[in-house]
């Protein structure tokens, strides 16, 4: 087994479940840190800061810092920098990636912005979307932080930000620029903040259709843990397998 | 020329664009009037009622009273009241639904409603599309009044109900039964309320991709006027072709 020199690691379903911590997640986690090897969590969710997510973790017992945060609105932040369109952005979307794209001198604008960001905006209104199908009709490139269609919430299943991105691009017939899992930018992205190689890091998750396709599409190792969404029945009918498999954290020697 | 003995007329492109008047359309209608021939104009307009419609059309010089218009909402109230399900609904939509729902006696329910039915709603919410997916999740069968991905304004296309209905059927996995043009539903009830059969009446509109296929799909004879969306290029591709083509409604002997 190889000897990765960092961690880039999901969250729901691989350290936590909705509220509950997974209790193999921590010692994993505390063993990394004791070792020295950086981790990195990698979420797309795009409405909290980095701030509130290393808080919410810290309060589960997991050692994090607001560092060892990227969510997929940091990852849009930094992608957009990256780009030769004018820095300035038409946002949907919640605290966290308001925050990141002004953190990042991303001008917000409505009339000529060089992009229409969309993330999930829990005070979506049709106003806010009649704004971003003009400005995408009127060229601004379209970026969506994620395209999860469903959200879970104690209520249950709710419409996640890919079910509001297809409303712009049905309307306006464009297809956006995906940032978060499984699209590769958010590893490539990831890749940058911990300052390692592809070679050198292993991609943990519980979603196969997101964390595991994030980093084969990346092209690095991943590690598929069953203690979330994706089953071992399921698993089996995916064509392209993860690097490595276990029920639980637990077995996974470091 | 078969002389039928009713018209099933579309509004926007054959009778009027936005605020226009299309001058051939009075010619038309009144031709009708005069020898007494039925028509309805049938529309996926869900917003209005169809006296705020007839209002309209007469402002324009049409000969229209409210029992010549239908509504894809009046189609979705008359649909519904055929189907075995619970008659209540959870309704997402404007004046013109939830008056065609409440006239027909269906129950606005959010709990447990029979049916979650969509139309345009420009007062969307989070909420409102969350307590839609909730309902369909668990079991109300899905509705559309129709399927119009984008709506013209003056500020240009915004999104239309097409796209709002994507949230639902992307966040569930549940496709809607769509009521409005280009299904044949709207036009099977259209025939009710004209009380003429498929032989006997004509389907005119501009716009192939609704009006036509509506004609097509309800299995009725079509007029495709080019005053509207689709151009005599664009209807050399298609592979179905409409009954009869004129460029003005002027061309056309009743």
């Amino acid at each position: 087994m190889t000897a990765y020199k960092g961690y880039l690691i999901d969250l729901d379903g691989t350290v936590y479940r909705g509220k509950e911590i997974i209790p193999e997640a921590v010692e994993f986690v505390s063993s990394l840190k004791e070792q020295n090897l950086p981790y990195l969590f990698v979420t797309n969710n795009s409405s909290e800061t980095p701030e509130s997510v290393a808080q919410k973790l810290q309060n589960m017992g997991i050692p994090c810092e607001t560092k060892h945060v990227f969510t997929s609105s940091m990852a849009t932040a930094s992608y957009l920098t990256e780009q030769r369109e004018k820095q300035s952005a038409y946002v949907i979307g919640e605290d966290g990636i308001q925050k990141a794209l002004e953190q990042a001198g991303i001008t917000y604008e409505e009339d000529q912005p060089g992009f229409v960001v969309m993330g999930i905006d829990r005070s979506i209104t049709y106003e806010k979307l009649a704004k971003a199908a003009l400005a995408v009709r009127n060229g601004a490139r379209f970026i969506a932080t994620n395209k999860d269609v469903s959200l879970p919430s104690e209520r249950g299943l709710l419409p996640g930000n890919g079910s509001f991105v297809s409303v712009i691009s049905l309307s306006t017939g464009v297809e956006p620029t995906v940032i978060g899992k499984p699209e590769s930018i958010i590893v490539e992205q990831a890749l940058e903040r911990i300052n390692l190689s592809k070679e050198e890091v292993l991609m943990v998750g519980d979603n196969y259709d997101t964390d595991i396709l994030a980093g084969i599409n990346g092209g690095i190792d991943t590690l598929m843990v069953h203690t979330g969404v994706t089953t071992a029945e399921q698993l089996k009918e995916k064509q392209e397998q993860p690097t490595h498999v276990v029920s639980s954290l637990k077995e996974w020697k470091i």
